[in-house]
């Protein structure tokens, strides 16, 4: 179905026309609250001091208390003699006596048997908290609309305002739709999507101080729908429709807000997040946010995030960004404004941005993604090479201390992320990226990665790894590092339904094969042993059929969708499915040599050689251990 | 009293002895809660997907699904024509039909009468979303111990994790302790102090995902905190003694803890911060904070977030840094690491750090500080401009739009201040400080703020502020905008009942005056005046007295300390003293040319033209408007 009623209207000519609808939340909606309850909320209006701080004169030291001009003319040579009446003793906070106006340091008395001396004359005012030094009654504190903190909650008790006016936080309705989307939980048929996005979307607005409810998932139907966002506006701030991801949806929501009140804007000149529905029903903003989460999120925040500090004057953080030279070429469309996940890597002292897959509808790019890389509508893109500025998603410190592995996909760099995540004090993470072992030497080489999985055979010597890396790189620059061996075979459904005994029979017709992707070491595996059963790629129905890791080769057969593919025994035991041995293959780390000294390599090498490394190797099963850790590719 | 116990260990080797002791709170604690109330918590261990992402073949595109091998051979002079029996019109999401292998854009099909044309021949799997593409079932979605973020959320419903294994959040137990703490809302006595910290602590705590409890306030007597702190430990996982300002307090919490358990530490090389105790009582840890607020604080973020983050994996975050040239020379101490408060002003495109007031007790300057400046142990200090690392109290990106405004001080830089934050969707902040006329000068002539309020009087001439400027500045450095004419005078108690008329009964036997610092207009106003009546200084009792601002003077006169001091209408009416007008002075504004063009010194001069300024000026009294932003010092 064609979207011809989309338009492109651009990012902030929308926000021009959509924000001046609604106003500021009125001083006189606010709340009054006590000030301990608080904490997070905004200011409705200026807050003054009530009391003064300190509220009476009091002693900056311990010492003595006494009247300055008794001591004028005191010096080395002339002290000054003082009787107990002519002093009082007071401890730092003790309020001034009466009669006093200046205190003597602890220090600086010289104690005789019936008085005391000092050496020097004391000055008026010395040593005193003058009444209101802090602040004084009056003051302001806080002017309208300000977040109250920890120090301003305890300025203001301190300052004697005890009940505070706060704005309201905003009640955001969320209305998932679809007649896919079925609730978490239930038996999931073809077709039908796990409800999430509410989760998503919900929990991060509640970070944003919203308060958040979760409707019944709406099917498609337009009364349906004009009933739950007519309900949803009679009691809410803000009311988002979630759509679902299927084609024409949105008709149905724009049919439903216009036939309630207006729709401003309908299609964003942004990717993802073009068909976003900006509406009102009465003075309520109503927004149909797009089905696909990451489309979502991206209106979420570039629409709903200002609406909401305009109208509630939430504090949204603004993200931090950082400079990182862009790891390849990106093209982007002129008719939108780009939102690029990537990965960061600190690679030889400076930030690299990789661009993750562009899907939408991923909703693991949240895990793995450190940050957005907005291209601006009417840039075509960057060159490799190319400083751009990356929007934070996790705190710079702990990017810089991220141990970045990209290559050949194997379970055991999930469970080594595991292990350095349960060291005491631990503040290295792992991170990876599966992009088969040809797409790890690559990344090294790019500066993409301290650290690459990977099972390279060398056709002629039967060697694995080290005849690879001689290959492509020069001496010096990378560390080979010896991992581990582990079985590679024809993973079968169980019981091995198509009696499948080997790779020969791959070739037998009606047998659905699915493969990894070029540049995959398992693929390579694959065509040599091809080869040497005299057998053509294209005599195996399902040879095009790609998958990005074991675990996914396996989901499909698991399915049912495919009969066989070649993976690692871990992956066919997570599936229940039968395993039949190929080969032997070792799987090592390659490591920039600049990267290899610093902690976090060094932890993880420490990892590899523990008992925990081999407790977590027995439970994936199929794997051997020899000389791991080794360094296998020096002189 | 001397507090000889006191050892000044340096703050790495005491977290090296104290962090050991404990160590991280055991998988086995973990919680088991539904992944909707899960926001914030923390993994307690590796959650792994269990279902496939997505769970079925499905298509990626509006379209035909088909049969590849169908399509082969097909060209632009040799289409191949389908029959409705061959293909299946889909939607992207739909579930891949049975027999069917390649999905086909709608854009590429030809409609013919009974049937469809390609012109090119469909690859097998394209545009077909395998099964697993986002992630498969047994695929690791979060190693231990990480946070439960909104897309780590959103994550795990659709992976069809829906219960997750969380650590428990640390429950703690303030203990408000001293004989002059009194709950907030009591009527103060001289010598006692509102319990603040508990508010201004717990609800930081609280930001860190801990759950706190305040007991009621605990004299100081061994028997009573002893029982106070052994039903904590009991009942709590970590537990923080709030000690009061007074000496040898802090006697009674080490007693209390060995009397129990066991004190590790006891006084710290930091400054505020030194009299911490760090102790255990079974295996909870029990920590003396020292009583003033800024030193608790530096404790609690030095050495409770460290623990926390070791025993209950909180995300405590690490704050960003700056790099920034300090405005003025700063002597630190070799025996402290020492942590200054500091301002940023953005100035000429790079960050001025100005310390600020050192006082430990001054609540307020979590609401001015901007940052903090930590000067480790073994540094002496630093020289002016000297360029430092400031961790940062507020977003880098509020400060750099931040009004910088220092100089002498009037009650309508704060209603400023709210007038922009209240301006629609403003992102100008206003901060002021209160340095003098003479001290606006010179921050101006720093760098370290763009704007100065100042009235300086010029004898000679008796014009206002503009002969100051000329002497002390280039032409073209500053632009002096006119600002407001307002009254001076004495305040004095309601009811006046001293009698006094003028400046000239200040030298009255018996009077007690209250003065303003050096540098601050109103005191070079006092001192012409006095020059005027034929008085000295040293015949005005008080006039070494000091205060920053006209409310502080204000409060002094109000608590009866003082009799009178010198100020503007405005801070008597805000408490309530009788008002002897003395002169008229104008109070301009100061503005560094090369910020008078930028967006927050042209709002500010906006909101200086406008009714509703005029409106707070009535409201403050003792103001009058002739040409309000006029340009004083143009050629």
């Amino acid at each position: 179905m064609e979207q011809t009623y989309l338009k492109n209207t651009p990012l902030q000519e929308a926000l021009n026309i959509y924000l001046p609808v609604f106003g500021t939340q009125p001083t006189a909606a606010a709340e009054q609250i006590p000030v301990t309850q608080a904490a997070g909320r905004i200011t409705a209006e200026a807050l003054y001091a009530r009391l003064n701080v300190p509220h009476y004169l009091s002693c900056a030291m311990d010492g003595i208390a006494l009247l300055a001009s008794d001591t004028f003319g005191a010096s080395d040579l002339e002290p000054v003699a003082l009787t107990c009446d002519q002093y009082t003793v007071v401890d730092t906070g003790d309020p001034l006596p009466d009669g006093c106006d200046a205190v003597v340091m602890v220090e600086e008395i010289i104690h005789r048997d019936d008085h005391i001396q000092l050496l020097a004359p004391a000055t008026p005012w010395q040593h005193i908290r003058q009444i209101g030094e802090d602040f004084s009654a009056g003051d302001m504190l806080l002017p309208s609309y300000s977040p109250l903190t920890p120090g301003a909650l305890g300025t203001l008790v301190a300052g004697g305002v005890l009940t505070v006016p706060v704005l309201r936080q905003p009640t955001v309705t969320l209305i998932p739709t679809g007649d896919e989307i079925v609730a978490p939980g239930s038996d999931l048929q073809p077709g039908q999507i796990a409800e999430f996005n509410s989760t998503l979307f919900g929990s991060l607005l509640k970070t944003w101080g919203a308060l958040v409810e979760t409707t019944a998932i709406i099917p498609d139907r337009l009364d349906a729908l004009r009933q739950a966002v007519q309900a949803a506006a009679a009691r809410s701030d803000l009311v988002l429709v979630l759509a679902g991801s299927s084609a024409g949806r949105d008709d149905y929501t724009t049919q439903a807000i216009t036939s309630l009140g207006d729709v401003f804007c309908h299609g964003l000149a942004i990717r993802p997040g073009k068909p976003a529905i900006l509406g009102r029903i009465g003075s309520v903003p109503v927004i149909g946010l797009p089905g696909y989460p990451v489309s979502g999120l991206v209106v979420l925040e570039e629409i709903v995030a200002p609406l909401l500090r305009q109208i509630f004057r939430l504090e949204i953080p603004v993200r931090p960004t950082v400079s990182a030279h862009l790891s390849r070429r990106l093209i982007s469309s002129l008719k939108y404004q780009e939102y690029i996940r990537v990965r960061l890597s600190r690679v030889n002292g400076r930030y690299a941005a990789i661009p993750l897959e562009r899907g939408a509808g991923l909703v693991s790019s949240f895990l793995k993604a450190d940050g957005w890389l907005v291209v601006p509508q009417d840039c075509e893109g960057y060159e490799s090479g190319d400083t751009v500025e990356i929007q934070l998603l996790r705190p710079l410190s702990a990017i810089a201390q991220t141990l970045s592995v990209i290559g050949s996909h194997d379970p055991l760099l999930d469970e080594c992320m595991d292990l350095l995540a349960r060291e005491p004090a631990s503040t290295i993470e792992l991170k990876s990226s599966h992009v088969g072992s040809f797409g790890g030497l690559l990344a090294l080489r790019r500066g993409e990665a301290h650290l690459a999985g990977i099972h390279l055979l060398d056709e002629a010597s039967g060697e694995y790894n080290v005849p690879a890396v001689a290959k492509n790189f020069q001496p010096g620059e990378v560390v080979l590092v010896e991992g581990v061996y582990r079985q590679q075979g024809l993973m079968v459904a169980a019981g091995n339904p198509a009696r499948l005994s080997g790779l020969a029979d791959l070739a037998r017709l009606g047998i659905r094969y699915v493969n990894r992707q070029k540049g995959a070491g398992t693929r390579l595996l694959l065509d040599y042993q091809l080869r040497q059963l005299g057998l053509e790629p294209n005599q195996i129905n399902g040879y095009t059929r790609e998958e990005l890791t074991h675990t996914a080769v396996a989901a499909q057969i698991k399915s049912g969708s495919a009969d066989a593919g070649l993976g690692i025994l871990a992956a066919a035991r997570i599936f229940g499915l039968d395993f039949i041995p190929v080969a032997e293959e070792r799987y090592d780390f390659l490591i920039l040599a600049s990267a290899f000294e610093t902690p976090a390599v060094q932890r993880f090498l420490a990892i590899l050689r523990s008992p925990a490394f081999r407790d977590r190797l027995d439970r994936l099963g199929g794997y051997r251990i020899d000389q791991i850790g080794r360094v296998l590719n020096h002189a």
